[in-house]
């Protein structure tokens, strides 16, 4: 999607440790006109598919989430990253290592929230090493529901995580790919290499 | 807001220690059709503010949030519980005791997402004691920036937080309030009460 890429060559920041700064439009504060061009092109892109729930982990998932389920006219889930008093009854749950916040967490979701008959899109802001959406995917399986694909608003391609899913069959739909990065720019994966991430 | 209160009354689960388990539709799980017609209606109510930008909490105020902001065109802030290493620079911050989980965070939101000329509306799911968005209030106030008013989910009447801001003059609208719940269910605050919360 040209117009993030463009916005993240803007606005986004390259820090030390493959970290990309985007908590001024797409994070902490959030652009909602440009997420909601995000949602509308994750909704074509999926709309023919039955989607009948988003799925996410929060919290910085829950915007672009909650977005897309409004164009699909559907619920959103998001997974809790620890169990909070409020939760009763069975949950399903998967472990996930953040390389950002340096430690684990468990994904927790109560069973009553995921059916057996639910097409789920997972959807998140950043796909990285792809833990996040490997423990999402766990969760959609306990369920026994079907998984559509994955929805993403920019993935660091040069860590591999979109391109292993892609390879285990997943349909991966990435706003942007981020195939390098550096002090002295952002490149992004070109369209032809995006229809035919395999090479 | 009708349709909230029937949802509340349908959908919600009264439990030990005035907690109003609202999960399956406005929090983990997001009925977002109706979330995104209370945003309609905190839109008309503040459209004639010339609101510039919605400020919330993490991580069950974004969804609200973001609907909100996506019906006035404007950007949503989020307030983040906890320092993490992506956060750089100067930040506002206010602490902020959650009666639910039973410790006190520290909200904090980078200057830089909040500007001296924004007006300011802040938006949560929930409001019992108040103590969020008086810490929200705080970091609205360190920013200099003008506080238009506050949109609220559900407020839990019986617990006063909402009507102690009203008598300080912020402008708080909420789309259900609780006066009672118990085991034997929810009575909500009539339309007299509504508009007349100091008497």
């Amino acid at each position: 999607m040209k117009k993030l890429e463009s916005e993240i060559i803007e606005r986004g920041k390259v820090l030390p440790g493959n970290v990309l700064k985007v908590g001024s439009f797409l994070n902490q504060q959030m652009d909602v006109k440009l997420l909601s061009e995000m949602a509308k092109s994750v909704y074509e892109r999926f709309a023919s598919k039955g989607v009948t729930k988003i799925l996410t982990v929060e919290a910085s998932g829950i915007a672009l989430a909650v977005l897309i389920a409004e164009k699909f006219g559907v619920d959103a889930v998001f997974a809790k990253k620890t169990k909070t008093a409020n939760v009763e009854g069975g949950v399903y749950s998967a472990e996930c290592y953040s390389y950002t916040h340096k430690k684990s967490n468990t994904l927790i979701v109560p069973q009553e929230y995921i059916l057996s008959d639910d097409k789920i899109l997972i959807a998140d802001d950043f796909l990285a090493n792809g833990e996040a959406i490997r423990a999402l995917r766990k969760i959609v399986l306990q369920a026994g529901a079907s998984l559509v694909g994955v929805a993403i608003g920019i993935e660091k391609g040069f860590q591999g995580g979109g391109d292993a899913l892609r390879n285990e069959g997943i349909d991966v739909y990435s706003l942007a790919i981020v195939d390098k990065m550096d002090e002295n720019g952002i490149q992004f994966r070109s369209k032809q290499r995006l229809k035919n991430p395999k090479g």
